[in-house]
């Protein structure tokens, strides 16, 4: 496996800034965010670390001597949109890039693109699976045809009141996963694992990995911290950040021992990158970077 | 505490059958149904043991000799329709439905009601409290001049797709009774606490019973198992029922012995009544009472 | 279902006796010894209630008289050797016994005849499996041309010394279960579940209910308690009865509510026999007596 | 064992009706309470079924043709003062009355005098010390003359500020005990072992069943809830009834079960005697009769 | 946050030596011990890194260049005597001394003052709150007035016979705490935290972090071992040392990781100083160092 | 203690750049194998980094010398055979092969060398015992006339079939352990401590750090995960490795936090070596770097 992190964190950095630091850092790897240059839609989201838009060959080639001269590679990119809004002009904007995406990972010679399956949050998940299947055989067949893998991440991308109830991503729990890839059994189809999503949902993070092992395209390494006296109050009908709290790793309730030595067993041995999403480690630029670093020294505990 | 058991899971007896069977098995008191005569609107709604459309001082007078020759009480009137469903009419229909139950109960020197806020179950708790704030303070003010407890049920009307996603009963969740009870004060506005639904929600039961004591009206004794290894399937955000089984007491994850330690020192001594919702119970009228009576075995070693 | 218990505890009482106090406590049913009679080889084992050797309609109509006026019903017929014992001679003779149990079984009208699989001790698994597919299919094609279903009991008759290290008895877990059914897919071969040898074997003994519920023919309720004091002297490596012990139901660690709840879920409605192997109930008729009344008490809280 | 239960509950009732009481619910035996007329000195105490001032054989006889034609037992003779209080003029008025219980129990043929060691509350447990070995070996001495055991109950008799800080019985804890039969060795001295005591303590109450088993003369069947929420606030420094509350059994935090189990293992077979002590049971004499109903129902699961 | 240490567990070296060290394994800051010179009154106490006793703004001056050149910060000042001790002289003599510290801390510009509430261990907290009252009020108004703020570490100074029964500490419990800022509401009235001591007291130790939030100045980071087995043999009420003993973070029972969690969360951003009383590690002078180090590679995993 | 390593997992390196690994990764000391050269019997078996065979002074002080060179210490000779297999032949060439390495071990001044006991599989732990009677009085008498502790590994060396049912090392438990030091009370022998076989043993491995501390005179880090859903299949009565598996410290089972804070209070101080046998880390010798890399960043949260 190799440590690395997700971009996101560090919007205010150029490309060249982040993967100095990655190196300077030890990370043997990087996620790459590829949003669209323009306005963040929410928090996380809007990071441009890899500018899509008319992606050349010379871009490409640009980049990846920059990595290789700081000796740290690309994870994958990331572009994390939903591709099954019920918005259908807006869904196709979203499509466009992600294809654009796909063909820059090509010429990168990256072999993951990260995202997620989008979802009409106001509708169950049966009723969104026609447009499912509608939207994303073709944008599995566009990557196998660009040597591409897409990694979906497992978030329900369900945290407060605008995204109740459903979430803006189906791919949410292995019932759903299984259902996906019975749908699409390409092996570019895979998910992008993040064991904190699971962990809120009272859902068990290391049995799938037996199942899904061939599955695991990248993994996130976020953490999650349920407070039972917050529970006690709402219940799980609530909406998830009423009783839970998005935290570095080793600050929330993943065993991670025990996800990577499973991890491990599955043969695993892909990227883990940290992902912060944790409010405590947001104020400065400084304090996103103390996260990155203290994040990497809890996880090396655990992996080479 | 008296034991007894509601009504409803004994539809086709009548009203004389009921009490002789509470008698034969030695319950001290019955929640009786006064749904209107018609069809069910859902499993367990619709009976009709008290019929309160057109009731007299006279029906009162023979239900209580009824009662007190059977020495059998009445441990509250049972009607749990949706009124703050988005049909107006509709909700209409139900209030003033429990208004009649209500005059009923005055009529028979019965202390509570017990029923549902309801819920427009499309919509957030936020969403939905203007409307109780327009419906529930009147009704509660009949209530008192009637001299009549309202005992809401805290069950999240959450069940399956069709409820889905609010659920059509507001009063779910110990933040939401404490909003409900800094609105509307009243000393006859109160609760008719059932642990199990709390137990799948993955609230502390026992908990708000020193914080809600007063507002204790009445008790429903049913259990709920959760399913780990179904939990893991779908998670917390699937159809409550994907994941939890409700159950006669003794046969879920409701430790009773605590439940009733606590209950008797914050000096609750009203009816605990058994609420069968167990399906492997259901095949006949004759396993319907043996659930009852194997219910009540198992209660009594913890109450009187 | 139907309380019952196992008549091996009764040795010194005749058929009447056992039915009469089956019948006076209030016990639906029985599941009756068949030992040839003789000497016992081991503790629990050897006793006669049912002598099938010259067994003739005129027994089985005398028996099913009896029966039927002590209002208790045969949940079964029990004889438990070893028919995979290395000596063939010897088990020759058992698997003639056990036929003329299924026959007795035919007359009385017993669905069930409850027995061991057998296993040469000394050899793993894998190597007494073609003794297994030698002596089994012919047996429980018998059993079908009889009319009468095969339970086999999960113990793996390992205590002490003289059965290490593999017992008697090779249907001890899930995976020989699925293994039997596999080999032989009649649907009058199925099991005699005790969830106390799961218990302190440290497998999950709810999970195989969903998974073998149309193979549960019977039920044995037995209790076992392990003590981690004696356990981290000796470890599971050493013979079993160095670590646990046998007890009534209650007195153990199954945990009965979460037991019955999830085997009424998958439609059990057979009989669930006591089944005393507690030595601190055997000092004398009395007290085993006791033991059986104690432990229906105990049970009559979860089951009819 | 025999189910009965400790008199102190019923101070209002005679003699003749507390046996009455006893027969009527089926209890095999009563601890007889036997204060010296007066007032009592705390809750619990001062309560006089038999008064020992004066005892003939004549006393004797009738209480024991009283509880034969009963059908009830004498489980012991209890009274329990504090006989090493740092007032000797109190102390030996103490010692006077209990040598005055033993001689009742000869002349009763009770086997049983069950009391406490006595403690001077302001001091360590080994500046308690000298004041044991100097009362202690003369009044077991006195017990083997007159053919009586004394059975200590362990309660730290340490419950609210008064009692502070080291309750008014040394008796408190498997090292203690331990200490006293090094001590004085007599098989005449023994325990009257009460679980709950230990619960609140946090010793498990199960392992020193094996150690002690010989020297159990008597149980206690109370049982104690610790409120963890309370515990968060005062600590286990504070004084124990602001974090814990004495309860019936099976509404408490001892598991009954697994405490029944391993008594009988160590083969104990003496009285198992309900003391309540239970405030929400205690509004009325028939609120305390419903209390031992109700731990009787609950405890004969267990025990025979 | 930044991680530091106490210097008391460095006795033997003089500041230069203590700042060398904490510089050179990157410690951010120290918590300087302030005793007065002489004789330790016990273990841990009597160290004096920062002699107060007529400390002149020279002094300061010399020591804040001394930190400043190593890059090290002064945490806190140290000084925990026992103001409410009985003999009214001694604790003038102790409050003599913490002025003077409070003296040093506003001309050395250290934000706060470390230190005991004290208490009359032989008395109740009751009898002990008079005396508090007397003594406190000044003494934060004094620290008021010289622009220093002063936390009260909850050690209950409890271990072995000698503080027994009460400890020489009040501050050792959330309900305690509040009293004290119930009655001096002073923003300059705050604690140093450390876990450890709730741990072996049975209190949640993450809880108080939310209600507290804004009183907590500084944080010690030490470990307890809770010992279930020694526990058994002694329970609660015995002297804390008997089943428990103090060590390095991570080698006791704290999950520190859920700690620094919602510490994190609660916006604490002040010193973390690890606190050295684990006797297996005080040997020699390079043991001590090697248990800073150790518990400094410990915690960074959870702290910056 | 001294952080340290076991050389068979690097049997390609030569001594010199195993020893060279150490020094460069900071690791204090290596367990050196001692194997005969030739092919290994087993997986782990059969490295030579000390050929003992012909043992001169001369290769005992050119050893040396590389050692402190690199400041790197031996903390122990290794070499496990079965000395007491069925075939008396081979195992008096193991025999004669264990005193070659305790010569050597004189020879280097190394204290201790570790090794199994030995089993005849196939046989009881009391039928072998006689053979233990007979080899290793005088076998431990050998390592005393020669200055040289024995260690035994606690490993049942039980794993699949062919080690089935016994294992081939009796010295699994403590009550094993206590009859071995029964028999040979000597000061020279003693335990190789590795608490990851007594966790998938069920046995607690802290426990036994009190009662046999003056015994333990190497550690090994080798952790183990046991999936309660494989053991949910197969049961404890299957070989261990259908429902465990080895991992490296931290990805496993063992509470090492737990484990090192008694270890270091019962005063021991002696050398630690992780023990690589984690599958998942054996594809080559970088990844088996990486194993000892990762295993000692994580055990250097817990040990100097």
């Amino acid at each position: 496996m190799q440590l690395g992190f997700v971009s996101a964190i560090l919007p205010d950095l150029s490309l060249e800034d982040v993967v100095g630091f990655a190196a300077a850092e030890g990370f043997a790897c990087v996620e790459l965010m590829c949003w669209p240059r323009g306005k963040a839609e929410r928090r996380y989201a809007g990071v441009t670390h890899v500018d899509v838009a008319g992606f050349t060959q010379a871009d490409a080639q640009r980049i990846n001597e920059l990595m290789a001269q700081a000796g740290v590679s690309i994870s994958g990119l990331g572009y994390y949109p939903n591709p099954l809004t019920p918005d259908r002009a807006e869904a196709a904007v979203y499509i466009e890039h992600m294809q654009q995406v796909i063909r820059a990972a090509q010429m990168l010679g990256v072999r993951t693109f990260n995202t997620f399956i989008g979802r009409d949050w106001t509708r169950s998940v049966d009723a969104n699976w026609p447009r499912f299947r509608e939207v994303w055989p073709p944008l599995v067949k566009f990557a196998e045809d660009h040597g591409v893998r897409i990694g979906i991440e497992n978030c329900p991308m369900l945290f407060s009141g605008d995204e109740w109830p459903g979430g803006k991503n189906l791919a949410a729990t292995p019932a759903i996963w299984r259902r996906m890839f019975e749908e699409i059994s390409s092996p570019n189809f895979g998910l992008n694992y993040d064991p904190s999503h699971l962990v809120w949902q009272r859902i068990d993070y290391v049995k799938p990995l037996w199942e899904f092992a061939g599955r695991i395209f990248h993994v996130h390494a976020k953490d999650a911290r349920v407070d039972q006296a917050r529970l006690d109050e709402v219940g799980i009908l609530a909406t998830p950040l009423q009783f839970h709290t998005p935290k570095l790793p080793g600050l929330g309730d993943v065993d991670w021992g025990r996800f990577f030595s499973v991890l491990g067993d599955v043969k695993y041995d892909g990227p883990v990158c940290i992902e912060v999403e944790d409010r405590a480690y947001e104020a400065s630029l400084e304090t996103r970077k103390v996260a990155l670093r203290q994040s990497g020294r809890y996880l090396r505990q655990f992996i080479p």
